[in-house]
C-alpha cells in the first residue's frame, strides 16, 4: 500500500554501452531534479487546504504551479478568499509532466473540477504516467467523477462517505491521511497539515517532510 | 489576564430614563451585532497564517476585512501564492471600528508592517479604544515597533524571542496562543488554527469555536 512508483527511477536498459552510459547519466540527473506539483484553483476551494498544499510544498523544495479553473483570472475561495493562479488549467499540460497532481477540497471547487474535462483529462495522464495524485477534503468525489484510482483504498470529508462509498469503487478508510499506492488522499482543514507533508514525503523523502513540520512548529 | 473589554457592553449610564432606554436598546443592539475584523496583507505576510485567521474568523460568522499594504492590489505571500485584499488599508479606517484588528507573521509581511505609519495609527487607535489586537509568528515585532501592548505577556515565533525580550518592555511566553487583556499572539503556522479559534473564542463565544473546529476536524 505504501509504495510509490518513482518514474525517474525507472532507466530502459539498452545494449549500446555508450546509449546505456546516456541513460544511466540522464537518470541520475533526473533522481536529483527539482519534484514538480501541479495545484488546481477552482472558484469555492477551500482556501487553507489550497495554500497548505502549496505553501508546504515548497518550502519543501517542490516547484508547484498553480492551475486556475476555468483560467488563470484571480478565483473567488469558499471563504471569499480571492487567490490569483499562476496559469491557467489549459496552459497547464505544457508545463509538466508532473510528479503529483494535487486537489483541494470545498465543495464549489471539487464541482468545478469534476465538471472539467481538462481536469478529466490531467488526472488519467497521471494516473496512467504512474504519478502521484493526492486530493482532500471533497476532493475525492473529483477521483470518482473522472473514474480515477478505481479500486484504491481512500478517506474524505466525513460527509462524503456515502457518496464515495456508492458503487463500490473505492474501498474507504477513516484514516487522517490514506497512501495506497500513487493515490494520497486526506479528509479536512484539520488534516491539511499531514496531508501536504505526506506528499513532502512520498516526493522528496521523509527528512525533508520532518525539517519542514519543524520549522512550522509541528511533529511530523 | 483573560479578561477582553467588549466595548459594545459598557453603556453610559444617563439620568433621562428615556436616553437610557434609548442606550440600552442600542447596547442590547449591539451585542447582537456581527462582529468585525480588520486582518492585514502585506507583501510577504505567510500565506497559511493569512488564510486560516480569515477563513477560521469568517466561518466564525465574524465580518473580516482585508487591507493590502501598501494598496489594494494583488500581494505576493512569502511561499509565491498571490492573494487579492478587499481593500487597501488607507481605506479601512472608513469600514471601522473593528472589534479585532489581525497581523499574520511572515518576514517580508512584517517589517511591511512595521514600516507602515497607517498601520501604526490603526494599532494605536485600537489599544486606545480597547479593541482586541492579535498577531502570530514574527508579527509580534510589529507591535514593538509600533510601541503597542507594552508591558503585556506575548508570545512569537521562537527566532523573534530576543528580539522582543530586548528592553524589557514584553513578558515572554512560549504558549502556543498568549491571551492578555485585550492582546492573543501566536507562535506560527502550526498554531495558526489554535491562534485563529482564540480569537472566535474571544469574539464569539467558546460554543462557536468548538462548533467551526468540529466542521474542521480539529478539537478546541
Amino acid at each position: 500500500m505504501f509504495i510509490i512508483p518513482f518514474r525517474s527511477l525507472t532507466p530502459v536498459l539498452q545494449k549500446s554501452d555508450h546509449i546505456f552510459t546516456q541513460i544511466l547519466s540522464k537518470s541520475s540527473s533526473q533522481q536529483n531534479m527539482v519534484k514538480k506539483a501541479l495545484v488546481f484553483l477552482a472558484p469555492g476551494a477551500e482556501e487553507m487546504e489550497f495554500v497548505i498544499a502549496v505553501d508546504v510544498l515548497r518550502r519543501g523544495g517542490v516547484d508547484v504551479t498553480v492551475a486556475g479553473i476555468p483560467d488563470s483570472n484571480v478565483v473567488k475561495c469558499s471563504r471569499d478568499v480571492y487567490i490569483k493562479p499562476d496559469i491557467g488549467v489549459a496552459q497547464s499540460s505544457a508545463k509538466g509532466p508532473y510528479d503529483v497532481v494535487v486537489l483541494p477540497g470545498g465543495l464549489g471547487g471539487s464541482k468545478a473540477m469534476a465538471e472539467s474535462q481538462e481536469v478529466g483529462n490531467i488526472l488519467k495522464n497521471q494516473e496512467c504516467s504512474g504519478g502521484l495524485i493526492a486530493a482532500i477534503c471533497a476532493a475525492p468525489t473529483v477521483l470518482k467523477a473522472h473514474g480515477i484510482a478505481e479500486g484504491k483504498e481512500l478517506t474524505s470529508y466525513p460527509a462524503m462517505k456515502a457518496q464515495l462509498e456508492e458503487g463500490g469503487k473505492y474501498k474507504y478508510s477513516e484514516c487522517k491521511v490514506v497512501v495506497d499506492g500513487n493515490l494520497i488522499t486526506s479528509r479536512g482543514p484539520g488534516t491539511a497539515f499531514d496531508f501536504a507533508l505526506t506528499v513532502v514525503d512520498q516526493l522528496v523523502g521523509k527528512d525533508k517532510a520532518v525539517e519542514v513540520a519543524k520549522a512550522m512548529l509541528l511533529d511530523y
